[in-house]
């Protein structure tokens, strides 16, 4: 193997690929980068468990050569090192050819470094995808989809597959659903689904979700969805991001979702949000975070407030846009509520309360694609 | 007590004396912000037991009201909570009011927090200081002279003394001088000290002055330093910054610096640093970040280069405006070398070599101002 490439083209890929290796891997060769180069350009590699990336570096892209292969062959190199020197190289161009005993000569400019090398034949292969369950979707929307439900995964693996974000699709709709069984996080939107006949539920990994949040750039372009047995792929132009999924079958989560209200408030979301962040600087301190709301309906507005003994209390009035129906006190997470506000990005939410001790909708005003759930917590 | 005060000028006083606070402390009132409005305005004080710092906003400054003085008083707060708080009140100004049992209400917008308070009796004075040894310099140049020096200090409380930086005056020039046993940074400045008589020699502690360095803000401007037996103080128009010095004597450097050289090269700065920060890459890997510099007087260039055994090698070739002398193969510090070559600011550097055994010279061409010294390292 042996070819000269652009710098800056290397480094984007690295970086991309970098998102699927640890460093705390137990199988030694996924502690590398596989690299690639074939007639048409550079592919890396990085995986470990639970997802697997590759990135594609074409050796010419509208008439613009980004790779000078000089000769085909593959190996694995040292991520940790190996993405180091490529930031920090000199120059904007950068030969790397095998020597023997998969040594790995790297040179830019007057600085080159020999890598000590691992056997691609040691790599595992990535999974085998067909790609008869596909479907496509824009990238915004993807990477929107999943901002606005992944943060309400479990965290803890006492019940492994709330760790996860349920996509499913029904009626040429895809709705995504994340729950810690304490909240919940929802959102749907349509897509053209016409060719996809066995898929109806899968559960990604948050974890997974997230990295591939990280990876794709936010542009006016479409993202492939392919599913099998027990992976999923996202195929862009020059990514593939594989990732795990979850065994087990996701809770119906349609039957939590009150559908008869109490209390309906309409409210600034920005306000409102401000006053909870407040409040919770010393609700945080306590043992969970947890806001006090209280409705006054002659005067149009909320009370947010919390006392954390020996320290202080806080006391924090938001107007209501409007408010209707019986009184209520009810207490809830801080950070839950500022998770869900932050998740709908609209301007004014409507907060919907069946009653102090049951789980409550915020929704965006007249839109309903989205809502958040959030269960109340008893005070006494 | 009670006044109403622009936030942001509120803000910024608190940010400044919460570097002297610290968590940690087992001193409960010294968890708190001392805050006190007189006539005139209102002093903030945070402290710990290396330094303490007060800032001061005018009531009035350039016909602009700062604060509304309504009640003087004082009164100490938990320096955790007002700092958080204060950042995120909704309006533009605050109001503080002492009510009854050191209870201080807060209250800015619709936003209102109640904080138990802490008894100002209880909180320490500060070191009471004789205004007779002082001298007055730039703050651009004090900043400059402890970023030179401070981080040469040693971390280790093997040898307390070294964990400071010597301020020293001789014959009208301020001499800074910070050392670790293993390296050397040393800078000096005239300085217009008429004034002082009894001052000679101190030794401030180098967290002190990276709290201090943090503080000070880079402006056309100058500052007071005065210093009695065991403080010393630094101050500005509205800043007073205290810092305990370190006790004993500090070591004569000055025999220290050799004064005949065997090899000289001058390089430029730039090129240098980053050949070593890419051979730093593997070097700290391997046990103490070494990198060794080996002189082609032939091809008027350096090499740096440094071996991971079972990770592989680098070369960086570095051409030289000169070379002349010896010789020479000389393993060092890749870390050292980095700092010192931050720290002189220069476009070119002279490094003057006694050998691969003796301690070497780093010096901005044609200026002796400033240098910097670094210790080889035995390599076998």
């Amino acid at each position: 193997m042996h070819f000269t490439i652009q710098r800056n083209k290397l480094v984007e890929a690295v970086n991309d690929v970098m998102k699927a290796v640890s460093s705390k891997t137990t199988i030694p060769i996924l502690t590398g980068i596989k690299i690639t180069a074939l007639e048409d350009g550079v592919t890396l590699t990085g995986s470990n468990s639970d997802i697997s990336i590759e990135s594609f570096i074409p050796a010419e892209e509208e008439d613009y050569q980004h790779v000078d292969i000089r000769k085909t062959g593959s190996i694995v190199l040292q991520a940790k090192f190996f993405s180091e020197i490529v930031k920090k190289l000199p120059s904007e161009t950068v030969d790397i050819e095998i020597q023997e005993n998969l040594s790995a000569r790297i040179v830019s400019g007057s600085s080159e470094f020999n890598l000590i090398g691992m056997d691609p034949d040691e790599y595992p292969q990535l999974p085998q995808i067909s790609e008869h369950h596909a479907f496509q979707m824009p990238i915004d929307l993807l990477k929107q989809m999943i901002r606005q439900t992944v943060f309400a995964v479990s965290t803890s693996e006492s019940r492994p597959i709330l760790t996860g974000v349920n996509f499913r699709i029904e009626n040429d709709e895809l709705i995504c659903v994340a729950t810690d069984s304490h909240r919940l996080a929802m959102r749907k939107a349509p897509i053209e689904s016409g060719l996809i006949k066995n898929f109806s539920s899968v559960v990604i990994p948050g974890k997974s979700l997230n990295e591939l949040n990280k990876i794709l750039e936010e542009k006016n372009d479409t993202i492939d969805i392919v599913i099998t047995g027990n992976q999923i792929l996202f195929k862009t132009k020059y990514l593939l991001f594989f990732s795990r999924l979850l065994e087990g079958n996701y809770p119906d989560t349609t039957k939590l979702i009150p559908m008869d209200f109490k209390t309906e408030i309409i409210i600034s979301a920005k306000e409102f949000l401000q006053a909870i962040d407040r409040a919770s600087l010393l609700a945080r301190e306590g043992k969970n975070n947890v806001v006090k709301l209280t409705t006054y309906e002659e005067d149009n507005q909320i009370k947010i407030s919390t006392i954390l003994p020996e320290v202080g209390k806080v006391e924090e009035f938001v107007p209501c846009e409007s408010l209707s129906g019986e009184e209520l006190k009810i207490s809830f997470s801080a950070k839950f509520m500022m998770d869900a506000l932050k998740a709908l990005d609209a301007t004014d939410v409507k907060i919907s309360f069946t009653g102090a001790m049951r789980p409550f909708l915020i929704r965006p005003l007249d839109q309903d694609s989205i809502l958040q759930l959030i269960l109340p917590v008893r005070t006494y």
